[in-house]
């Protein structure tokens, strides 16, 4: 339990001490947003002060929006980015105050780009002569699937960089993957069983969760996700990323794409949902088919997303449904919009179809190279190259690193953040418990500058080594 | 059953003829998108023809996106603006192609506004200025709910416009109000019995049904849904649009307002969703209370959105929680992010909070109570104004027509199509069928430019009376 010493103070009443020290405590991560805060008879008990102090103490936090109660369940430490800027709404707010954690070095949990990599100037200028050119269009509702222009440009894109063949009538474009995986669901159907990679993205899990589906999770072994680990868990649907597994970094070998397609032929109504996420940040070897290109059952639905390579907050992302599902898709949406507005739809077809999506992709792959490399070899230079060790860090824009230590995970997680490092160990990402799963760190690096890695580095040292 | 009268000529043969009057049926409205097209074996039959004659015709259709099959249900006509344009993927495609039935002079099933009515050159430049002032913050995921900047501007409108007052962390903003409604059922809960009006948007009743949650018709009478009617589909969660029903035109007069809160009240867990679409529309007399202003219990979820007074393509809609929910809100999307670009929130952001929402606003209710005046005048004057009646005038963009005649409706609206006007009769939007139905057809007018009336006019009396 959550534990603090309070002191009688003449200058701070017991309950407002006790609401400062939980408060800290959320905002140095100690406590985590959503995690749940003692009850207040047992806090008290444990604390040696009365209920109703702890009671205040509460109140003070509710009203100033750390923590949220839920009837019948207790209090809960708050998700500080949707609260508590929000609450101070009288004084004048900047937008800074928007994300927590500003005083951050280094963000290694960030999937997110530099600010830096963003092409804001051709994004802008095919902005403005997007909003010139045919207005008639921008105010005209696409398809569901969304906008023509948009769905040729991404066939087309699909074609030169993965040797995927598609009808842009197969494409489907949302503003986000939470948003087509709840599609997904409503496509394939309710009573199917979901089953997602363990370890994998707490989101993806949840996405499932919150559509009131049954959702599994099923184990990696070293290739990925197998057809004996899918049947163990009686799954229906399989949301797998071959091309690389967050966090593991696990790429499927072109043998276990094979079975995991022979496990969806198997019975009828199996799917596999193939999330490509950052196959276009592959930093080296040769990139192996996707399941996609090589489905002739028509069994995989591919998806990929412009949030990782483009920006997290251009909310644009897209699937391809076996001629099936794009059928069923077709009725079910007729009447429906697409929530992706057409105003970005259009500026991103011409941002692909013009060639700079191509220039940027290749420049954010040498630049995630270098750093990559640089990161890799700083490690190696410093104190934690003996201390630690690194994997899959040959497939996108993370690895993991275990160290040899006796100390536990969250400490050193709490090391990290005291230095200014954000960074999650590996058991975060797993559902299944496992003894190797200790000491294991997932290092996400997208969003570190190269000139920062060295500073990282040396406080990872300190934070984890000292 | 859908029948024609085959000839057999040289240079065409009976399946290609087929084919195109079947084609030519779905074109001009005769066949709706998603209708069910007869089973092979009926068709032959009926039509006198053999059975693979008719294969080979919905095979040519299936081929060319008119149609599509669904395994063990059938064919059924394909949705034009989702396939058609999209399966003829060799030639270059004009955006134009995208929507079907622009040979069309006015559309009054459409609820778009006229292209000339988007601010184009003030979004423009706020969109130019947003993306060179605050590069980070654009890059930066913003709370779930929205950027804040996004959620006090709206705030702030609420208060000016409707005078309610919310804290700007109750407001969730999503791309549209199927989006929105999909997290409302999250929210709630699956287990509810979620009621719509009837008559209503088909949309809105869809939405809940694709959530897979238990949907039910509340009738309206005059003075809109009741408590009655509520309870006698045993209502949970009912969503309404007390400031103006869509397509019956009834605005909820004040005691049936508290009637709904105090439904509302009667049992935990009840929820109204105060569905506002069009009340920065409404043309004459003062505009009510919503229910939300009123609401002291927390029991009511505001929900409007920027597709309609903007345009529909920029996808931005919002809702309004009780603090309740709204603290369930901010627990379950710790961590998942606000599905509306950062780029346009900023934009409309600024757009509300430097006045041109406002201005936009009084320019478009100035356009269409001239429109409606017109519109009026000219149904007066014509022979329209003896043979039918008109309701439902005062409040949004549509009204009811309700002919003295004895023609089938069916017939009315595919004269009316084959003059250029599409409409919908009333009992499109009705679940309980009633003879009082009968006649009246639903006229929205909110893309139809005012010089274009008179030719409306003209075209609707023709179609409907002669």
């Amino acid at each position: 339990m959550l534990t603090f010493t309070l002191q009688k103070t003449r200058s701070e009443s017991l309950y407002v001490q006790l609401s400062r020290l939980i408060r800290d405590a959320i905002l140095s991560g100690k406590v985590r947003p959503g995690e749940k805060l003692p009850s207040k008879r047992a806090f008290a008990k444990n604390l040696g002060i009365s209920v109703i102090t702890v009671e205040n103490a509460y109140a003070k936090l509710l009203d100033e929006g750390f923590i949220i109660s839920q009837p019948k369940s207790g209090y809960f430490a708050g998700d500080l980015i949707s609260i508590t800027a929000l609450k101070n709404t009288k004084a004048p707010v900047h937008r800074h105050q928007e994300s927590a954690g500003n005083d951050l070095v280094a963000d290694l949990t960030s999937s997110a780009n530099e600010v830096s990599c963003f092409p804001f100037s051709v994004w802008s200028s095919i902005m403005r002569r997007e909003l010139r050119a045919d207005r008639k269009a921008l105010l005209q509702n696409p398809p569901a699937g969304g906008a023509l222009a948009l769905r040729q440009a991404i066939a087309s894109h699909l074609m030169d960089f993965h040797g995927i063949e598609v009808e842009p009538s197969q494409i489907v474009v949302g503003p986000g993957t939470e948003y087509l995986c709840a599609l997904i669901v409503r496509l394939l159907g309710r009573q199917l069983v979901y089953a997602v990679e363990d370890p994998g993205y707490p989101q993806t899990l949840r996405v499932y969760k919150d559509q009131g589906v049954k959702v599994a999770r099923a184990r990696l072994d070293e290739n990925g996700v197998s057809a004996i680990a899918l049947d163990k868990v009686r799954a229906d649907v399989a949301h797998v990323s071959p091309s690389h597994n967050f966090p593991s970094g696990t790429v499927m070998p072109p043998s276990r794409r094979y079975e995991l397609l022979g496990w969806a032929a198997a019975k009828e109504g199996r799917y596999i949902i193939e999330d490509d996420y950052d196959s276009e940040f592959r930093l080296s070897g040769k990139p192996l088919s996707t399941l996609k290109s090589v489905d002739a059952l028509g069994r995989v639905i591919y998806m990929n997303t412009f949030t990782k390579t483009l920006a997290s907050t251009v909310r644009i992302s897209y699937m391809v449904l076996p001629p099936e599902i794009s059928d069923r898709f077709a009725l079910m949406s007729a009447g429906s919009s697409c929530a992706v507005s057409t105003f970005e739809q259009y500026t991103l077809a011409r941002f692909i179809s013009q060639g700079s999506f191509e220039t940027h992709l290749n420049r954010m792959r040498r630049l995630c190279l270098k750093k990559r490399d640089v990161f890799m070899d700083l490690i190696k230079k410093s104190p934690l190259g003996k201390a630690a060790e690194v994997s899959g860090q040959n497939a996108g824009l993370h690895f993991l690193l275990k160290l040899k230590t006796g100390d536990d995970d969250e400490a050193l997680r709490q090391r990290a953040i005291s230095y200014g490092i954000k960074i999650a160990p590996l058991s975060w990402y797993c559902g299944e418990k496992d003894p190797a799963q200790k000491h294991v760190f997932a290092i996400s690096y997208s969003s570190v500058r190269i000139e920062d890695l060295s500073d990282v580095v040396g406080l990872l040292c300190k934070a984890l080594l000292d």
